[in-house]
């Protein structure tokens, strides 16, 4: 079994201390791809001599103060990085970037280490891992555990310890669900916090990049140094300077689903993480108050079962028509039912969103942050190859109302089911609440805390044991 | 000739020195009514007892400390009042208001006596004035030159003085087009600070309230009372505390479209007229760029000759297929249109629009206010019959754009070409600078100026200096 990178912050720490060179590092993170047999992970990496070169360069030039001094990170292979191929998970569809997308550029510039570029469900289109024509991720978990998606391999990565962090990309969930399941954590920022120029159009106006830690600080540090308004990006925001200092847990008003709200799809190990989840959550913030779902549901159905999937023929449906054969056939499946819908049919959809929108903003005025499950159950490969389209509905449900209601997501571990799969919260808030809900998460999740979440329930199968001292640590 | 009903702050210093009541004010309106014969106004009006009881109940228990007590005012056809029927400008499709509009129950809690609904172009669809069943308005200045439209009876009752002020909407310039085809003032708000609930939708997400009247300080005036944010309105968005307050005029950096980008269809008396408006324009503002307007058109040109005429029959739709024979034949034309469009296009159009709206946020870092014609010329009734589809878009060339590009506009009567056709010039600034935009409004015709500005050039033909008065005072 190869070492693990180690986290953002115990990096920084062996740099500052001088027991760690990037040089080092980049010999740790080759030793780490080449012992590596969770499928497939990568769909292209830096070739050793470069990985070489790039280190060798920040050790000897760089600026050992740069926010990611030698940080080795993944990016999901639906992001420009200049020289490299951007397959999107369709190879036919490939093309060879010109430029680094400017979210990676930045990441660069603060001294990060690319590795390479992992696998996804094709075009960013899926929640389960198991689209893709480079084969299906399996979780860290093993079992026959779907890894999630549709940032697959981005999320093995991490909780492989093959690298400090991931970009993904997060329209309905991509950057949630496959946290969820490999036990890490998933920040799905604002949208705009972090430029989508680059990056393969999904839902273009819902897209968001995404990052994957094993802890909360290593995701904000991440999204400080990745974020930037470039006027070359329409969809880019601004962090309103008096929402970038977090609140206090203590002070938030937490908002828990009603009851009667919450599916899990008959898993009740889930069921009952998730109200142990709660619990331990309520002890962290001021106050807690029940809500209503109804709004956020019908605002995600509009994603997959309404207008936006025409969205995402936008950008696809010249290649869809082109080259019918060189996609695989449940994602042509999904995004032909764009064809369906009329110009009418996408107002129509955008004025009940607005409506439903301004019902969630109302919601904010009694709440802070609202907790949900990140996925009410999981799955294996095999179940779902048995429903490959309905079992990734389920998996969506407590993700994809997300961007489309404009709103910050930080999903964190929370322990394990009796029979061994890991479970996982969400915290959500509105468009800018994202380091209110980090602090939280990182309130939960490091505070010591974590571990008495997992002592809760029976240790999960196989490697998990490795892997929790990476999401606690 | 009956009297003129006179401006807010006229009627506000005859209430306040007693010279004038409520009740006095309701028999000038009902000889204004009577009197008038300019054309098909008014669709509906208060009944002249209504009118009287309303009047007495302001003059005995009315506060004269209200902001628009016994301000006589019209509300275009297509905005709800409690009791009366709604028509959009199409009888078959009229409906029994059963509440008022929120921005129509601000006005009369505000104190003003509503006197009767508008005529329109139907559906709010359409810039001459020229298409509804009620029969065409024409502009106060006679000579068979169109009232300019869609708000077509609002401005020709301010302008006639048989109202003090009207609500109109503006989706392509329709409180824009006919303020100045009648040498008044129209406001054109920041989409969402006037209440568009109650509104018969045209496009709903760009759809605003707007105000007519003889001078800016009156326009303001109805704003500030009819702006409110309800939570029942989805497309509501309050006023920025930091925007209320106006900057001063000397302080403002004014953009000036680029020659080569300004089309006055041959029409070298208005090309006269702006070139002269700016002049005396710049004389006001502390600098002056020039500035080109192809984002502004390219933006424009989505609403009518792209997707969003779509977003029409979101409402529409079902109406025109059960009932095409109640449609006006023009009107059903530019309608239909919107069938062309599947979602794939609607989707696509918002991208680019997302493109150009960055372009033009971009020019507000270097510019304050914009200067453009509200029309580049102006058509007969005669001639728009000739071709009402395409000389209804060459009027709006320079106001289509705005709510798009989510500006705010404030249009001002700009003197007279040589051959007596009115002028106008339209101020556009970033939403919420309306208060500043009325600013410079306000000082350009109103520090004595606009008599300069008339004087320039041959009297009108007709009524036209009674109206100046009007205007200028």
């Amino acid at each position: 079994m190869p070492e693990r990178v180690g986290s953002i912050s115990e990096l920084r720490s062996a740099y500052r201390e001088g027991s760690l060179t990037p040089a080092d590092q980049a010999e740790r993170v080759l030793d780490g791809l080449a012992g590596h047999d969770d499928g497939p992970v990568w769909i292209s990496t830096v070739p050793a001599d470069r990985l070489r070169e790039r280190a060798e360069s920040l050790s000897r030039h760089g600026d050992p103060a740069l926010p990611l001094y030698g940080i080795p990170f993944a990016v999901k292979d639906n992001i420009d990085v200049a020289g490299m191929v951007t397959t999107a998970g369709c190879p036919d569809f490939g093309y060879e970037a010109v430029e680094d997308a400017p979210v990676v550029r930045r990441l660069l510039d603060a001294g990060a280490l690319l590795v390479g570029k992992t696998n996804l469900d094709q075009f960013a289109t899926g929640l389960t891992g198991a689209r893709s024509p480079y084969g299906s991720c399996q979780s860290v978990f093993g079992g026959g555990l779907i890894s999630g998606g549709s940032s697959s391999g981005s999320a093995v990565a991490v909780a492989a310890g093959q690298v400090s962090f991931a970009l993904g990309t997060d329209t309905a969930g991509s950057g949630r669900v496959p946290a969820a399941l490999n036990g890490i954590v998933g920040l799905k920022p604002t949208r705009g916090l972090l430029s989508t120029a680059g990056v393969v159009p999904a839902c273009r106006s819902l897209d968001c990049v995404s990052v994957f830690t094993p802890d909360v600080a290593g995701a904000l540090d991440v999204l400080h140094a990745a974020r930037a308004v470039t006027s070359a990006d329409p969809w880019g925001r601004p962090f309103p300077a008096e929402r970038v200092v977090p609140r206090l847990p203590g002070t938030l008003r937490l908002g828990v689903p009603r009851v009667e709200d919450l599916e899990f799809f008959g898993d009740s190990g889930q069921q009952a993480r998730f109200a142990a989840g709660v619990e331990r959550l309520h002890t962290f913030v001021g106050s807690r108050r029940s809500v209503p779902l109804g709004a956020f549901f019908e605002a995600g159905d509009l994603l997959y079962r309404g207008p936006w999937v025409a969205e995402r023929l936008v950008a696809l449906d010249g290649f869809l028509r082109s080259h019918p054969e060189s996609v695989f056939e449940v994602t042509r499946a999904v995004l032909e039912t764009g064809r369906r819908y009329d110009a009418i049919d996408a107002f129509r959809g955008q004025h009940r969103l607005r409506e439903l929108r301004a019902q969630v903003d109302q919601l904010w005025q009694d709440v802070d942050v609202l907790v949900v499950p990140t996925v009410g159950t999981t799955f294996t490969l095999d179940e779902i190859a048995e429903d490959p389209i309905g079992r990734n509905a389920m998996l969506g449900r407590y993700t994809q109302f997300a961007n489309l209601l404009d709103l910050a997501a930080v999903t964190v571990p929370n322990g394990f089911t009796s029979s061994g799969r890991p479970a996982s919260l969400t915290l959500v808030g509105p468009a800018f609440s994202d380091t209110t809900l980090a602090r939280l998460a990182a309130a939960v999740t490091e505070g010591g805390a974590s571990t008495q979440m997992v002592e809760a329930s029976p240790p999960p199968p196989q490697r998990s044991a490795e892997l929790l001292v990476a999401v606690v640590g």
